[in-house]
């Protein structure tokens, strides 16, 4: 594919410091790709400007901790250690009040972000299964929990009350027509971006680097439109793209970027977007008490289950193919040329 | 023992996809035995009818999964990717609103608890102890939760209503004379039976299998009766069986399916049973904020906790004895001989 | 180090059942070390002759039950098996209403922390890291849980009532005079005791073993009281030295009982007490639905995860040296002799 070698030249010509960061930004779709990382940055920023600076120092903070504490230097190259950071980011900035304060609670979670992550890589060594976002979400519960205690940092508005579990008041039936939105915001929603334009972004941005994974990433979209709608979901949430990102992260890392790409693995994908969403309505109830929102976990658990099963299966689709190769762009652009 | 030859006769005359799936239900109880499983579905049938054919639906869409997933045969054919789907299908029905949606819940549910079992048997693949339960507890309580964000699904009466946890209200003692109907009670609650009959098929079926794993059932509801009421509990729910089930599983598993039978390890079943009682307590007042019913955790923590430890023990009685008896039907017969 | 070395030949002098018994009281401050431990045990009984019983007969019960259990007798005679049980006297009877039968639960949980010790050395095997206070912890609080089903135990008056977090009040600035009390103080919460002169006592046995181990246990009181007044903790907890024991545990965890002293592991040593502080209140937030109190998991928790990340670190500061030093004496006084 001439845009995807196009991109991985130019992903090569970036200074090193550079295009360690700019991955770090594109990991969070699992593209290794500095191209892909700026796309990203670049939406971001347009999503909001303090979204924008708090991902940037989200980003340098836990690379350069990566960098000071010695961990491998390429899992640093390849932003292994960047995007947890870019998530913790404008995360902590979403869910609570903004103040000066917060950019030190924000530079030190993504500093914690950077030690959990090597933590959990040494943890999920012997299953050879990536720790992914599990860092992010793991950082942010921590700190936004531990506000309850502090008295310098206020909890946002966004951040859901406390509580025990209620169930769902009846809802009426999502109208056909804000179904497109909501799928391109999906996608957006990944980074907390509210917003059309943002999502489209992000899906250039992958199709840039893989056009399977941006197909992925619209199937995904479309699982976390369909089936919330079937089971009957809050339709705001399901407007807003908020049960969407999951399944989109969950069938790109099944259906992408760590089993081989076939008719079974893309079966597979479907099946892990559908118990994406039964898995995200059910972490929300558990997390009622607590007053947190899901994140990003719902996908993760989701993948490590379908990874570890992967590896009992005689099919045999899961090689830990792209875990290589995201250490390797080189590996990268063959099997992309492979893909596509 | 006679009647078990003669019932792992019948076993193995059975042709294989109706021995697969009746071991699929004998495993429940650890017994890798089709007439077991048959009586057990018997029982199931007529603690309701409903109660069955969930059963049946679970079992079924499990171990179809498994095979479709290319999960290994050896494993299916034992029975162990049917146990979990059993649980599910019986356990959704009791606490969920009866719906005709709540059919295809419980074909997804028994799927996922047969992709969890495969990942939990990778995870716990280096410390060679089994998953047992844990895949239908995990699926159960997530699909459960999941209920609070649908509204195509209502939680059921049965349910816990979620709350915040208080101290017991105080609570006469239990009259002697309950305690007989308790103990039977106690074996059927493993399969959500509130009934007497049943109970005592269930320990038909384990004793034609085993008579020294029926004993250690019979242990386990005397223990979960004598323990309860020294500490205290409830009376209604000792008299329905439900501090009973958790100590029936533990002691059979620890005091005859995965250690050693011998003094030392009837010992160690004992203090099992004791404290998968104060484990269940515990979990109990843990799951109370989540609106969630404790199910089978206790056995499973127990149970792990137990063998984990047993590993470092000079006594050594843990050598997975049974999960390659488990395999072996003809291995399996040949253990029975030696301990009855 | 002449004192060093004239406490570890009283160590080697005390008859093996005492000797074994007073280093489980010295392993909770990670002290291999008789004196040490006797050190301990009188400041536990000047600090209040129910909890210094409630020791007693902790570490008693479940050094006594790793004997009978079969666990390594290297293990055994380190104290590996009693700090646990010495930590969960005291916490029962802090926490829980005082009854006769308290003494028989406190008996059956250390019996449990014994076991749960051993199933947690099995499971972090492959990862070369520390069960520590994690068996303590979790047996506490199942027993505490537990309670609030059983009639024959009440929840004492310190125990956090069950809710929904809440935001803090505002709360003015600590005045800088209680410092000091507050310093020693959080040495002595280790062990439940709110008092100036049982924290002395506890800093005077570490430095007995090794005068590094007491700099780092200061430092951890200093991080625990600057670093919650920079966020806005309650202060009170602050003054009562409630977030400063777990600090003291994680520097002296990281910064030298596992890690090699050095520049770079003290630098790691106040990043973990920063982190742990932080984790104490995310995770006081967690526990609060449940009514349960913290204990020592903060500090259980950040030392997993810098222990586990240092293991990926080049500069591999992590060898698991006082874990093989624990278990030998003779070791221990050598490296001490390097340190100090």
């Amino acid at each position: 594919m001439a845009i995807i070698d196009w991109s991985l030249s130019i992903d090569r010509a970036i200074p090193k410091p550079f295009r360690t960061l700019l991955r770090g930004v594109g990991q969070i779709f699992f593209c290794c790709n500095a191209v892909t990382g700026l796309i990203f940055l670049v939406a971001l920023y347009i999503g909001g400007v303090t979204a924008g600076l708090a991902a940037t120092a989200g980003v340098l903070s836990s690379t350069i901790a990566a960098h000071l504490l010695g961990f491998p230097e390429k899992d640093i190259d390849a932003g292994l250690y960047g995007f947890n950071g870019t998530l913790v980011g404008p995360c902590l900035f979403l869910f609570l009040e903004n103040s000066p304060q917060l950019w030190l609670y924000v530079v030190l979670a993504s500093i914690l972000s950077t030690i959990v992550l090597a933590a959990l890589m040494r943890i999920l060594q012997p299953y050879d299964i990536p720790a992914s976002t599990a860092p992010f979400v793991l950082t942010s519960w921590l700190f936004m929990a531990a506000v309850f205690a502090f008295d310098s940092f206020s909890r946002g508005s966004l951040l859901p009350i406390a509580g025990i579990p209620v169930e769902a008041a009846n809802i009426s039936m999502i109208p056909a027509e804000i179904g497109y939105m909501a799928a391109t915001k999906g996608i957006s929603e990944v980074m907390f971006a509210d917003s059309v334009i943002v999502g489209i972004l992000f899906l250039i941005g992958i199709a840039i680097h893989s056009l399977w994974g941006a197909a992925m990433a619209l199937s995904g979209t479309i699982v976390g439109i369909v089936i919330p709608v079937l089971l009957g979901v809050d339709k705001n949430l399901i407007e807003m793209g908020l049960y969407a990102f999951n399944p989109v992260l969950a069938m790109m890392a099944v259906g992408w970027a760590f089993l081989k790409p076939s008719g079974r693995s893309m079966g597979l994908a479907f099946l892990a977007g559908i118990f994406t969403v039964i898995c995200q309505a059910g972490l929300t109830g558990f997390l009622t008490p607590l007053g947190l929102p899901a994140l990003t976990f719902p996908f993760v658990l989701v993948m490590w289950v379908f990874l570890l099963a992967a590896d009992k299966s005689k099919y045999q689709n899961y090689g830990g193919r792209n875990c290589e190769a995201i250490m390797d762009s080189k590996t990268l652009n063959e099997n992309n040329k492979l893909e596509t």
